[in-house]
């Protein structure tokens, strides 16, 4: 009869001391994102499936979809609920598309960021849930490069702000990689030209050479972009662009693209905006680098793309990553074209990567002080002090246990990693001393209330 | 073809206005929490449908299931997920009882927070939502008083904390009004006798006496308690108690009660405890109040239980309740008999009775500066003096509107409620100064960097 304590394939918990990890993050997250502005916003986690798919047939995501159950003798759900395709979101741009069309009135540009979590009916593997927190930041409704040049801004203050120096910011524009797709006249299938450059560090320059030469399997093989010698030759010129000086990056790129496409022009002048904009903020150089093989895997961006890697952990991937996509409303008002630029920062990812780097601290407690209770007589005294020290701004737990022997008690202090321990028995009452036990050293010393009072201040 | 960007019915959004008081609530009372040695806990939103319901076949509760569904061409969801019963959290206590099962190694007492949202199949009233936070504290593993004492600590310093000096938390325990049944003979129907006294209020002394000495309506009539007038005597001893000095209510509880229930015994025993320690403390008497009336409708508290109300708003019900629940994880260990102890927060209904009172301030943004652009040649002077001053530690927008004028600029700002408004034009960046303008007398001076530093700070 009795049910078993699991949680279902693909969850998990997080107990405190991975919690009060999370928490802390969360906070100095926010801190970041709020000192440029940025509101916080809340929506449901559960959406109309039509909202949250735009109902498209190819709509290719894993996704929950919901349904009330009747209760016992209960008239609370109507026949209309069973109509409603309630589903859960998997991100936190399609809810923010569909609020920035709901509520037109909100003063553009609508600078906000959102916590939550979301679904996906991914198949579970070793650190891939099937629920997660995102935490994105967006700005809707700026043409501004200069909220481009945000979103670099915010990566890098986010990450100091954690603690982390060995990063790097890598951004790239999509007008840049459509410029290269139209100059190599490969314009009508871009798609594929990205996948393969996606996968240049995989599979090399020569395996890169073969899938851009690839002819079709047979007539229905739609994918094979069968480049000429020619034409593969400029991809591969724009690969060996590599990674350097941004200005001499620019100035290859210019030269591949010539004068063969708008968008390609329009790109470098981006990527030169920015660069300018971060060189004149004084933003340090191994933070950020421009990176022309960074492709996002997402349709839907526009503009400038986000990375963030670890630089002492690049097989990581990304901790931080997002992008410009102007278009975003266009499902809920068709022609809209609302400009959005933003990005969300993988909160799980960076805590298995600060902790592999030792760079966040394991704490089972937030409590400074453990004030024990001599005997149950003595209960109010205890109880007094507890408040006296919380009144002070610290966080103080007053022992609570069954087994009420001094020893368990500073057993149970040890155990918590409570750093100070306070007994205060009959004698010491008297006295109107207090005991103060040091955890770290062991060390005991008999205070005044005045003493302890300014010892632990 | 295009999609309404609507909400399902019983959900909501929260713009930034509402979302800012929320999120500054719940940093007040996670700081509270926190101060009593709470720590944070997270558990997912879905659990399998046994583990939220018991498997109860009178589960009478309308929830959310889910399911998974196929994404086209997608091989991530299994014939297993299919056979799992997906279901969201009504609550976070029964994930609570789940993780206190699975994880018997957690050092006791347990004293975890969790905030979260959960869901419940309820019809959609005003007010009502299908989704909504749960903010809980509990002490797991203590059978002593004083984490009784603690909870109406707690919800003084939340109210307190949260700038609410009128509230009442009022207490009272299961263990009398179970010592109630017994003494008055309708132990068998206790239930039945505690619903009738918790109509007190709407149906008034006369009404409750009717009720109590109905007879049944046909022989499947089992509510019907049918008391004796000497028994209804007993009850409406009982009930005439009322509100008043703590010794004296219970000096003619302890008479009603005689020696006729153990449980009344310890009942009354704990109240004393309770009122002891309060009064020890010296939380001043207007935020606390002994209300033997206080009945709580959840079956599973076993000991006292806890309610707090806005004196001022007296019909909108209890804004933090709570109680003790001694047997929570016997659904996972039968037997087991885990005490725990603890309540819940509704921020929810608290922000509407706050807002009632005008105990909240509206915000659209919380950012102190906009620092505005003059031209695009001058973005980057901009860009930079908004980066000085938000690491100075304040919140600056730089202005990314797409109407660059300076009169759109500082509209903006007043739509907005931004404080502070920053010019550099031409002029001010070759003399080394800035306009500050400030927004509430809509003064402007002209002031050096260093000025302008001191004056925000």
């Amino acid at each position: 009869m009795s049910i078993k304590p699991e949680l279902l394939g693909g969850f998990r918990d997080m107990l405190p001391t991975e919690a009060i990890i999370q928490q802390r993050m969360i906070d100095k997250v926010r801190r970041v994102y709020e000192s440029f502005g940025f509101v916080p916003l809340e929506t449901p986690c559960m959406e109309d499936r039509a909202v949250l798919t735009g109902n498209e047939p190819d709509f290719n995501k894993s996704i929950f979809e919901a349904r009330i159950t009747k209760g016992k003798e209960d008239s609370n759900v109507t026949d209309a609920d069973w109509e409603q395709n309630y589903a859960l979101r998997f991100d936190l741009t399609v809810p923010l598309a569909r609020v920035v069309s709901a509520y037109p009135n909100l003063p553009k540009p609508f600078k906000r960021y959102q916590i939550g979590k979301v679904w996906r009916g991914e198949r579970p593997q070793a650190g891939r849930y099937r629920e997660f927190f995102q935490f994105d930041f967006d700005t809707i409704g700026s043409n501004s490069i200069m909220a481009d040049v945000e979103v670099i801004q915010v990566m890098v203050a986010t990450m100091r702000e954690l603690g982390v120096e060995d990063f790097q910011v890598r951004f790239n524009t999509r007008k840049v990689l459509n410029g290269l797709a139209e100059v190599v006249g490969c314009g009508d299938n871009a798609k594929e030209l990205f996948r393969i450059i996606d996968k240049m560090d995989k599979i090399g320059m020569d395996g890169v050479k073969a899938e851009l030469q690839r002819q079709p399997d047979n007539s229905f093989d739609e994918n094979a972009l069968a480049l000429s010698d020619q034409q593969t030759a400029m991809v591969m010129d724009f690969l060996t662009i590599g990674r350097s000086d941004p200005e001499n990056m620019l100035d290859k790129l210019s030269a591949i693209l010539g004068d063969g496409s708008v968008s390609g022009k329009e790109g470098v002048e981006e990527l030169q905006q920015i660069v300018a904009a971060l060189t004149a903020l004084g933003i340090p150089r191994r933070f950020w680098q421009l990176d022309l093989n960074v492709a996002r895997g997402l349709d839907y961006y526009t503009g400038p793309v986000f990375e963030t890697y670890l630089t002492k952990l690049p097989d990581l991937g990304s901790v931080f990553s997002g992008g410009r996509f102007d278009g975003l409303t266009n499902r809920f008002s068709p022609g809209s074209n609302i400009a959005g630029v933003g990005a969300s920062v993988g909160i799980d990812r960076l805590i298995v990567g600060m902790q592999q780097l030792g760079l966040v601290t394991n704490e089972e407690s937030l409590t400074d002080i453990l004030v024990t209770i001599f005997s149950p007589e003595m209960a109010s005294d205890s109880l007094k002090l507890a408040e006296e020290l919380r009144s002070r701004g610290k966080c103080v737990e007053l022992y609570l246990g069954d087994d009420r022997t001094l020893r368990a008690q500073v057993a149970y202090a040890a155990k918590k990693g409570i750093p100070f321990v306070v007994i205060a028995g009959p004698e010491e009452v008297s006295a109107g001393v207090v005991k103060l036990k040091t955890m770290a050293t062991r060390a005991q010393d008999t205070l005044t209330k005045d003493e302890l009072y300014s010892r632990l201040s």
